[in-house]
């Protein structure tokens, strides 16, 4: 049986191509004792996987030409040689960019399909949503009434962090790239207002959409639009970095900010990796898991059909042009 | 009688120089009821002025030319119709950069000459010692073993933030511009290292001097220096930003470093701005107080002569210059 795989071709320059991968068939391996084989349903895409693919120190993963794709998936286990895991479970686990691997079970979790859409585990449910949700309630630590500003106000991080922060009594105002994404975010997710950059002066934008100013600003993308957050921020405001996906895509890391705002609003500024905060993921899954199924959250998915579309889909991703947490479905649940 | 004054004649473009002063000379006015008037003794350069001769909002102080230039100094009460200050009492008080001026007492504060010089009034038991105190120690929390690394490390901020690192059980690791300055704050202030950032690649260097990584990074002058702290940092590093000191001097604001670095090390950058934390002036001087009376602690002042020499003094100070805190000695006390 072949295991099709797409694999890592090279370091991009700059916004990843569909030629940075590349892609084989190899044979399904056999699990030795205390493995298990899991074949892969959903493979998510994130903008970190681009500071993978340049070797980032963060993630301790060295990549090397023709090996998979690294990536986080929902697998279904189909054949185990290890106690903790039987044939038919569901897992996320790191199979990559690839339909079948094999696991140790370190850092793997199981799934409950009656809880919620497998999927949700690589979104809302899974690190994208413990991302938002605990450097928001952590880290930021939003007050009622204060107002809450957001980038990449529509993806899996930004719109957890836009509902839990109306959900705990702020003013969320999102920062997204398109007039529609902006209408979703006040109609669907109920932020109170949302800012288009590409529409304008965003500091000017910001400071009409925050007249009070900026309390908590959560930042995923970095560069111009972190400064004009910067520029709008009221005494004692909260800022956490999250990820600067503008600067993933780059060669060397470009300027940042000048930060006389922050000496000026007394401001924090503290920088998240949501792998500090692994041990709250049952926490997100209650709590937030309990406000979508009383409607009172919302989730979009930008799905791609098929493993050999995942390039194309990821190059997307980074060129900002999904709408929504970015899946490829590899595969559907057998049974 | 004649109040000598040296006045703001402009903003100064880039570093300022002389020419940005004038002077001049009034009649000295009298208190009215509820005011006293001071003879000032000693006063304080320090780099913020210069940006309160941009106009920067943080001070709200709107200097027109022509006006005294603004700045805090010890003074001599001289005349009282203020009912809780007398003739002979010394004060704390923002006379500028005058002779002589009228007080209604608000944000004035007595200084008892017994208890140590007056002039560290404005240094190590005043602003830039609270600076140095309550930024350390509230806002960056060292814990013993860590290494601490502040900039202008002999300044009378650094040279605060440094030893009470020593004193509280850490590492302190200077940043200085000449080997002179490296050299006294290792001899006499008891920095475990000192940094020359002339004498070659400053994140190198830091490296060599904090081979664990930066625990604490007190921040004084922003910029590339600011950029080479951020390549050292350990995990939950805490950076304080106190003045951009290197932005001062330019017209518009630089790009600040890429704050990456921040998230991976999941760091705290927070922003002081010392008159939040006034109420622990008592406090800073019972401690440090203490510690120079048993000898644990040092001070150093550059002395100018003549309030006529404020704006050469200045200037020097304003070029990195001056070594330790800077203070012009306007008249010496009666008596």
């Amino acid at each position: 049986m072949l295991n099709r795989r797409i694999t890592f071709a090279r370091i991009p320059r700059g916004l990843p191509v569909p030629e940075d991968f590349s892609r084989d068939a190899v044979e399904v391996a056999r699990p030795a004792a205390g493995q298990f084989l899991s074949r892969t349903l959903w493979l998510s895409l994130d903008p970190y996987l681009r500071n993978v693919m340049k070797g980032h120190p963060l993630y301790g993963v060295p990549l090397r030409p023709g090996d998979a794709m690294y990536g986080e998936t929902v697998a279904e286990v189909v054949q185990s040689l290890h106690p903790a895991f039987s044939a038919g479970e569901f897992v996320v686990v790191k199979n990559g960019w690839q339909e079948y691997a094999l696991s140790d079970g370190q850092g793997v979790r199981k799934v409950d399909p009656k809880l919620a859409p497998l999927s949700t585990a690589l979104g809302v449910l899974g690190m994208p949503g413990l991302t938002g949700y605990a450097g928001l309630v952590y880290l930021a630590e939003p007050r009622p009434g204060e107002t809450v500003v957001v980038s990449a106000a529509t993806g899996p991080v930004g719109s957890t962090v836009g509902q839990v922060a109306r959900l705990v009594g702020a003013r969320a105002v999102g920062i997204a790239g398109s007039d529609e994404k902006c209408r979703y975010a006040v109609e669907e997710l109920g932020f109170e207002a949302c800012v288009n950059y590409r529409s304008g002066d965003l500091r000017e934008l910001l400071k009409q959409a925050c007249p009070a100013g900026i309390d908590v600003y959560f930042d995923n993308v970095g560069g111009d639009v972190l400064a004009a957050a910067l520029g709008n921020l009221s005494i004692h405001a909260r800022i956490v970095l999250c990820g600067m996906v503008g600067a993933y895509s780059m060669d060397s890391p470009p300027p940042g900010p000048f930060l006389g705002p922050v000496v000026t609003a007394r401001a924090t500024v503290r920088g998240l990796v949501v792998y500090d905060h692994l041990q709250r993921l049952p926490e997100l899954q209650r709590v937030v898991g309990r406000w979508i199924n009383e409607g009172r959250f919302r989730y979009r998915e930008d799905v791609t059909e098929g493993l050999e579309n995942a390039p194309a889909a990821f190059c997307r991703l980074m060129r900002g042009e999904n709408f929504g947490k970015s899946l490829v479905r590899v595969a559907p649940a057998s049974g």
